[in-house]
């Protein structure tokens, strides 16, 4: 035993982190040991409050500590768009653009096969519930641009356009300010098939 | 506002930890908030408990659950040899190693003028109120390797040497197994400086 025993319990507890290893939850620890301890009392009591308040939006399954969500309750937002992620992290990058006025829906990963996740372990049952109980006219599906994102939106596609909404999916392209010589051959494809009229 | 409140509290205080940026503090806290309850109630319960349980040792200054802590209160050591560093960590580091049985002394920093640390900031005091107390023949000054360290090492050995006893330094050279080509000239004067007979 290098560490006395709630040392050692706090590296551990740090170390389940993602992308915290042995040495950082090392650092982490000493840190919390040596700092005011106001600084680690109120870190320790944010986790608690996080986890003691917050709950999934029963229409939006977005994180929240209010039932239905700000957004969700939000009468200046446009119902007949809505716009599906994968995370609750994926609503503040979208927000944080300004440029989406509608309302959003959130799966809580993809369907990825490999790992196991099928349809029953999202929370499309509550979109199709969401759908048929509201005026939406189209939904945009904000899921990863990759392999088990597109899946995902094919599969939400073939449940959702017979009931008569348009799905569509974020733009694949160059990113705006890049230079042609540094994109790579699978974008640069996308870009040639998404080309529109200037 | 993104987050709701207590999402944005528990970023917050994450971002606050040494080398957390606010993408990492937002990943963390969703992470917390997602992951199983258990796993997020014991890393704050762990926090809780490190920073009511641990103090620094009366003796070495070292962080402990005991007081006096378990290598000062360990008969098997030798109380003739003290190795002071500079962080509790330090302790773990040359624990490790198996190669070094005699008691520590955690300083708690090191001489800065420029960031205001002074010897009154260090444990210092208590180091020397310990050797003469206790039959110490020799002190390893095992604090880091640049300009601070060595200052903070002049110093104790201006302290210690008056009072009879050996005041040491850890050697400076390649590391083991190092290549020739790699190392930084600095290190390989010292390494020249050091040369030993074979």
């Amino acid at each position: 035993m290098y560490y006395s025993r709630p040392v050692a319990r706090l590296i551990e507890e740090l170390s389940k982190l993602p992308g915290i290893g042995p040495k950082t939850a090392q650092r982490l620890a000493f840190y919390l040991i040596t700092t005011s301890k106001e600084t680690a009392v109120n870190l320790a009591e944010a986790i608690l409050e996080a986890r003691d308040k917050l709950k999934f939006c029963s229409l939006c399954a977005n994180i929240t500590d209010t039932d239905p969500c700000g957004f969700c309750r939000d009468h200046t937002r446009d119902p007949k768009v809505i716009c599906v992620v994968e995370h609750p992290r994926d609503v503040v990058t979208i927000e944080k653009t300004h440029g989406f006025k509608g309302h959003y829906h959130v799966l809580h990963g993809c369907l990825s096969p490999m790992d196991g996740v099928g349809p029953e372990d999202l929370s499309i049952d509550k979109l199709l519930a969401r759908v048929k109980n509201a005026p939406v006219e189209e939904v945009i599906v904000a899921t990863n641009a990759d392999l088990e994102g597109d899946a995902t939106a094919l599969y939400l596609a073939k449940l959702l356009k017979p009931l008569g909404m348009r799905v569509t999916r974020l733009a694949y392209g160059l990113p705006v300010g890049s230079d042609l010589e540094y994109a790579d051959g699978r974008t640069l494809v996308r870009a040639l098939e998404g080309r529109r009229e200037v």
